[in-house]
């Protein structure tokens, strides 16, 4: 792959060749280098769980009605405390300076301007106070576990002095799966962008004795225990959410550890290569943690419709991710705004042909099985 | 896209190298400039339930019988009080200038050589009394409901006076979703094409309020409620037909409100892109409004075993819409009508084949589903 | 197409390169005119179930048995008294001149030295009489009904003049659906070859009133009446197989009209296009008529092991169709011959490492379906 | 195909462009000549069971989990009384040194050096002495019933004598399908590659009597009656056990016998060509024969997640075929350790993500199928 690929600066206006929210992905292939373009786009090992993500959501189809009535038609949520406009959230994307000089802050000022909520990553390239002082989004704080109980904790207080709503623990990422696309276009963390918010850190990492397995130490020097985790919940503040669950008893579990809530996700197929289409375990998790515990799904979307399937199957809300850099890569804010802005629209139209005036009403919607994904 | 793209004039005699109905398709291609062919051939979206529709036939086979009885073998049906010699009727396209200079008087031309049922679009690039002083087809009104009452009482006034025998109300288009191949070619409608029974129509457009939704709005204005449906009903001199039906529950009540038949369809992938494909609901609506209901069946018809299949499912007819117009811009009046002698004959072989002397027994056979859409 | 397209002469000994039965279909492109090539290769219509046919038999594995006693292990079958050493016929294929010059004359030779059955089609290009002079392979004769029933009758009396031993009427042709590869490749009967044992007949056809269908016209004139069907086999000498059987009902039918056997086929994909696979049905119709009817099959076999499938299916024996002609093009008999012995190792081959000591054993061998056909 | 084809001399140091085991596919085409990678890379026949082996992993996703312990993770397994560290086997692939000059020795040294089992092949080629005397692996050895019974015994207890400690029977292969890619390539054993072991054996083959089946003669020479494997199993001082299982009485039978254990295997679809993959047949078996059953798997795996799905289908171990050839021509022992070593690791980071701290965790862990094999 060619690193010093040329590629176009950011535009400082909405690019007009852009028919639908994902029009983003092709169009980002020019704004991003090709070796950081292969860590983005590509998933863990060979994609397989990458590609299975999107295409889950070709297995079903939306069946139109024509009778419904609209008048008070809208799609505006309550969750946790919190009462959004619509349910198209900022996904916890780390390094965000990979494509765009203003990184996480031009993302959290079209979070601001459109209403949607931002969930800045522990590995933000800008530290989560800037994040916050220079907008004011409504804003969740992605965590990662460290090394050192200390340092998990200083950044807990951190994001919730800086008035982040919530603490995101996201659980499915304590060993990494290498990208083999990424590998190939050698891609690697470029001197310039750091994980701004653990710059002081400096633990002391444990050498593996002889023999033992690199994956499972490493492994267990990342994965909270369940007393830790069940630590963090009693003590927090704000509201302490798990991302990355796949398998409805880990749901079930976490909801009995009083989490106050879970996201739905495989990392968008970074995480184990050869898991599940997220969407394809959806359903059987919302039906097991009953219809009013707040779960949010991740992992695929790519447009309004397949937001409206992801809230059929049984998620209050989704995370954008991938598309959130691709916009951010082309028009900076200006990008991401118009990208929440079409999906939001797409999934309106959506709402509008299936008679479907409300979130719940997409939710007691009936989805139908297409016949071979198309 | 080139819309300067030369293109052939239309022929004056049936081309010579059609060897089956769906070849004017592929023909089409050389008549009808570029843009204007993405904006027919595509649908709404990105042409997920325009290539569904057509991949639904495949999944049905056909079971061949040798020992049938074929001595009064015939085409016929009794639909509305009308009677006509096969089930192959015109759907309602609109502005078909676009490509043939006769437009909508050839295909009624065509419709009344072969016998067809011509349904006239309220978006007709010649008024529905020209088509109806300048050829004598069987025909019936597709009404789309206009912003102001007024407008739409006129259209149903006029349409009966000009001796349209039957009201078709499409409800499946009150909000229009973009296609985004026809985006991409950069159609537009030219000036010299209008919706020629609207060309009298000022009505006012309310601008919306700061914050409100432009596409629950535009739905608002252009969705009948039920009670304007009914009145329409419960007044009109002639049956009125509901076109846009995809779900049993919408058609049992439409039974109930009083229309005369329904028409399934998702308007030729035009609609709701993710929407299943027409055929694919077919069976369970004709099961939830019984047998003898008047049900007609569009979206996705190229061959004669096509419509055998739709019939089999529980269509008393259907109806033809691209085709129509990839006919019309090879041959005209001469093309349409070749066309739909082409798809007469080819359902005829199929019912040969099959042992089905008339529509009936075709309605009676048990389609068996392909392995894997063959 | 190019009909001047150079093609090779036929080989007078067995080409060196090929590895399997179905190789003879590749190299066959080369010796076969491809005007002719396509009226043999396609199917009616647009060859969609030719296509499925092959399809169908990787939907099914066979499952490899290690601890069989193969002592005596052998490939015979009795039916309809006469004893065959394997199962392996070749179909009633018509105009065989067209590929070869010795035509038929060739084909009973190969099937006279590898103790396969001929079956003589009605439109064969020498008469019946002179394949029974020339060589003496088992022999069963196909018969189309003609117009004028003392045409049919006189061909009946010939055949069992001649020595064949069974009569097999076609049932599934009395309509003709085009081949559109066939009308695009501008195919036509060249006038050197003839349906040699037609040639004195002179039959009048009724010329269709005005406003009749064609093509039930056609079906009246050329299907036989359940009555003359039952004549046929009640006074005939030798045992009557119907040819063409697709649905268990016909079959049921036709076992009770006192019919020999059955043939399951649907023409090699040459009749109705959309019709099932022949291998879907197949099991269905043996379950229909009983283990010990006699039942063929035909249409999609290229290898042994699709002739063992459709053996573990029901068939007691298949039929060759376009494999007879592709090897017969090659190297006439010699071609033909070498591969029926390829066919026959091949079904050894699978017996083998199946653990079937016979086709009894192959009939109640359990196939597994495929996941997604391979 | 090339036979003089240029091809790389092998590496003394581990590649740096591997990415995962998988890996050395691609790059073995580079160090293998053309005809000798046709008849490694292929199967029997049409290489239909050979694709469909590696397919059927995809039709399995293995669903993650957050919440486990995994302090005490580790992949041994015991098994015939042996430990092992890991549960991945090196397949008896005969001929190794087509690829590489040491060929079975330097496979040997990666075994010993990864802690892997060894199974040498009757068809090694160097003797199974040299393999035991210049490397220490475990190591089980892979016997084919000889033409004559006193050839058979002296190579069990050569074996035996040579401290390998089991016998693998394998009994799928009793007639060899040829493999249709092989023999275009014009692939053929070098006069310089023997089967070292067999090299004074010259046993009197009997000619076929004229009429006789080849290829059932061929089987009867070739495959043990089931007195002669019982008594091998009864007279054998170590384990027995019996290799290419693919159906559940097969199994069965074979426990009742006194195997020692199975190996689930198609040959890596170089026996039969239309076998199911063996990963499709793998859970019926272990059904069949009960939870402790020592049970191998085998056909396919190219990664650790393969690894993964076979031992959660029933697998105690599996064994390793084409990846250990096509390491060892790109780099010796050196790249067979560091293929065996990638998939371990792949093996664990499947392990670790799907909460599974020890192979039984596996084995209780429920796969999940995919939608459409991805």
């Amino acid at each position: 792959m060619n690193k010093s690929n040329k590629n176009r600066a950011p535009l400082d206006y909405i690019p007009p060749d852009i028919a639908c929210a994902a029009d983003y992905e092709a169009l980002a292939q020019a704004f991003i280098p090709a070796d950081i373009l292969a860590y983005i786009a590509g998933g863990s090992g060979h994609d397989i769980t990458q590609r299975s993500n999107q295409a889950a959501f070709q297995h079903w189809a939306m069946t139109p009605r024509i009778l419904a009535d609209l008048k008070d038609a809208n799609t505006a949520l309550q969750l946790l405390g919190q009462r959004f406009q619509h349910p198209i959230f900022m996904a916890p994307v780390a390094y965000q300076s990979l494509v765009h000089p203003q990184g996480e802050l031009d993302t959290a000022r079209a979070a601001e301007a459109t209403d949607s909520c931002m969930l800045t990553s522990t590995l933000s390239s800008v530290t989560l106070e800037q994040i916050a002082t220079r907008a004011d989004p409504a804003r969740w704080f992605q965590l990662y576990f460290q090394t050192r109980p200390e340092d998990t904790s200083a950044l807990v207080h951190r994001a919730i002095a800086a008035g982040y709503q919530a603490i995101v623990v996201t659980l499915d990422a304590a060993v990494q799966a290498p990208g083999i696309r990424a590998i190939r276009a050698g891609f690697q963390l470029p001197d310039s962008v750091k994980a701004a918010n653990l710059i002081h850190q400096h633990p002391d990492v444990p050498i593996p004795r002889n023999g033992q397995s690199a994956i499972f130490n490493h492994y267990r020097q990342h994965a909270p225990s369940l007393q830790q985790l069940q630590q963090l919940i009693s003590e927090s503040q704000v509201p302490v959410i798990i991302k990355g669950v796949m398998h409805p008893e880990d749901a079930q579990q976490l909801k009995a550890l009083g989490a106050a809530g879970i996201i739905v996700s495989n990392h968008g197929g970074r995480s184990l290569d050869g898991a599940p289409a997220s969407l394809s375990v959806l359903a059987d998790i919302r039906q097991a943690i009953g219809d009013d515990f707040p779960l949010l799904f991740d992992s695929g979307i790519r447009s309004g419709s397949d937001v409206f399937k992801a809230i059929a199957l049984g998620a209050d809300a989704v995370l954008i991710g991938r598309l959130q850099l691709y916009s951010l890569s082309v028009a900076g804010a200006l990008g991401v705004a118009h990208m929440i802005k079409l999906l939001r629209e797409e999934l309106e139209l959506c709402m509008a042909m299936t008679g479907c005036a409300s979130l719940a009403a997409i939710r007691a919607t009936a989805l139908q099985p297409t016949l071979s994904g198309y």
